[in-house]
């Protein structure tokens, strides 16, 4: 018997409850043993709920009891999860999480303590929600190089851009409609300002490249300023625009950004609509994969982190080692990462195009007063130094 | 220091050893020590070859040094890697292959064996090449109920379904050409009747359902009577023809089955284009997930086969539970299986039509002289009663 407490009871939380109790014979059989939830830690009490009884106020319960095996932590933030996921692993209870933030946070240090006890620091459904992509990163890649990883990581702005796109509408009127269909927060910076993405590339880079990446130092644009006109360009070039975390090396310098793309239709990314999520991760002898599915959701998330707690249940005593290394990993400047760029410039600019940009491919306007091109291949550094003669209205990078 | 053999000296079997040297530093770090092949296995000799040394032309040498914990079986066939995938497993020796064919016919036997020696035989090389499939179906979607298991899971088929799609092309001039490109073998017909993607669905169905699922037992139909007609339909459809291996359970009975689908544009498999494969796996609670990556190929197909040798350095003398029980799953009678059909009939029947099918979805002709449409679902014993009445050209299933 593997006794599990879940610290939250909210949507995640709830979710994992669920999952245990669904598919609990199931569960029993392929762990060998039947796994329980003990404990369920929450401020509120849950008077009818089925497993009301379970539900305790004081953390010190579940720290304090041996029983106890496995922390799930669905609360979220990087306050009293932090400190009742140190206190766990400091007793050797591995955590199973979905908090991106505290991973992104804390994690090397989080992961170094779950080795120094014993213990595993788990946290499948921090990223891509139920795709699976970091037990496969761990496992499945374990003899690769990995030299890229390409995500469309939240599906808030992916749902925007989507209806953008199918409806030719603009991003304010979308964003509305996500709101009131429960899609967009209330307050939606974190989504569409690539905040949430940035969290999940850097976790998945710091598990690609071996090293600590932090999140704060991927530079990161949201899709605020992506504009109706944009998307009626995108016909011309057989493409859409996504908002992708990714990060790749390049001749041994390694780059992290969030930003939104021009993808063509041969990227396998281009066809990952609405709130789906998937992750394209190249490695250097097997090239491409991709990963696929519900980035969000009560259920999903919350089957990835039951997905580490089982792993946690067959590896008792055993810190399963990770690729993510305290050291830290140096990003090379932004600026020398190479694209293409859409860029839109006012009519009356466009004399100066080619005699700035070079060969450029013209694209026929979709608007009075504008001109759009792509640029050849250049440094964002030199796109910018070319650009700063031209009144430029919107630039887009240009993936692969 | 962990020693391997590698059995089988051609293009996996480069390719292991290929992967293994290429990414040596990275595999000793990821894994704790060296991993390191120590005998190649050929009856042939390979003068000048870097490694050519380490070939050996005794399968004793390898079965009898002690030294040697890891066999990777990249023979093939059914035959004497049977034998020598026995020998290695009794002699607790792991076993790590790409041989479909050997895990379709003695998966079963062969998981049984690495059991009672405290060993594995893993194979996550046999389905879709290089897509970590095999390890997430064990791991990831371990707290799952899978529900259903759909895949594109051979190359060569869908290559030339995508040929005929994109060129408006019969099938016989593109598998020529496929012939001629190295796509296609000279003898077609494991891949064309669609043998190979049902030992494939056989493998992924077992590990899914928990049960041995018999390659055998499959209802397997290949692409050969996919006509350029077909393909001219598919435009008023938004959908293409793709080759699927596809198992499910519905209200507790199980049905698996190869044979060509019309699938959606809304079908995520639907723009898995060229020799790329993919596999949709539905969980109870998770939802769908889909895998996507180089279905076959020297070094995708090397890397999967390098993952498992890796799993197997770290779990050295401990048996990995597999959810592949020994018991046979009984399938239920595929025509009881329920679907939409896309049919097409000659003119004369047309009137008959309605009376037949009741409510169809009536299709543009796109030859004189026919008559399309989609039938409601129905089982396909029903359709075949309704169909015998009519002269049917072709009948393709309709998927979701």
């Amino acid at each position: 018997m593997a006794k599990v407490a879940v610290l939250g009871y909210g949507t995640v939380g709830s979710g994992i409850v669920e999952v245990i109790n669904t598919n609990q014979e199931l569960i029993a059989k392929r762990v060998g043993c039947p796994v329980e939830v003990k404990y369920i830690l929450d401020l509120r009490d849950f008077p009818g709920d089925p497993y009301e009884n379970l539900v305790v106020h004081d953390v010190d319960v579940i720290m304090n009891d041996p029983e106890v095996e496995i922390v799930c932590e669905a609360m979220g933030g990087t306050g009293a999860a932090y400190a009742f996921t140190k206190a766990a692993l400091s007793k050797g209870k591995s955590v199973c999480t979905s908090n991106k933030a505290l991973v992104a946070e804390y994690g090397t240090e989080l992961i170094e303590l779950a080795k120094a006890n014993k213990c595993n620091y788990l946290f499948e459904a921090s990223c891509g929600g139920g795709i699976p992509i970091i037990r496969p990163l761990r496992t499945s890649l374990s003899p690769e190089k990995i030299v890229a990883i390409k995500g469309i990581l939240n599906g808030t702005t992916n749902y925007i851009l989507t209806r953008m796109e199918q409806e030719g509408a603009d991003f304010d009127s979308v964003l509305k409609d996500a709101q009131a269909l429960g899609y967009a927060e209330a307050n939606p910076e974190a989504d569409v300002e690539g905040h949430d993405a940035c969290r999940k590339i850097a976790i998945l880079s710091s598990l690609g490249f071996g090293k600590t990446v932090y999140y704060k130092d991927v530079y990161t644009e949201g899709i605020t300023k992506i504009a109706m006109e944009d998307f009626a360009y995108m016909k011309q070039l057989k493409a859409t625009i996504k908002l992708l975390g990714m990060s790749r090396e390049v001749d041994g310098e390694y780059f992290a950004m969030v930003a939104p793309f021009v993808l063509t239709r041969e990227n396998p990314l281009y066809n990952v609509d609405d709130v789906m999520n998937a992750i394209l991760v190249t490695g250097n002898t097997l090239g491409d994969t991709m990963y696929y599915g519900a980035g969000a959701g009560k259920l999903p998330t919350a089957s990835a982190v039951v997905s580490d707690v089982l792993e946690c249940v067959l590896h008792k005593g055993i810190h399963l080692s990770s690729n993510w290394a305290p050291e830290k990993l140096a990003l090379a400047d932004a600026a020398l990462a190479e694209w293409k760029f859409f860029v839109r410039v006012p009519k009356a600019d466009e004399a100066k195009i080619q005699q700035t940009f070079g060969e450029v491919k013209m694209l026929e306007s979709v608007k009075d007063g504008e001109a759009a091109f792509v640029t050849p291949v250049m440094s964002e550094k030199v796109y910018k130094e070319k650009a700063a003669s031209l009144d430029v209205i919107s630039m887009i990078r240009m993936e692969g």
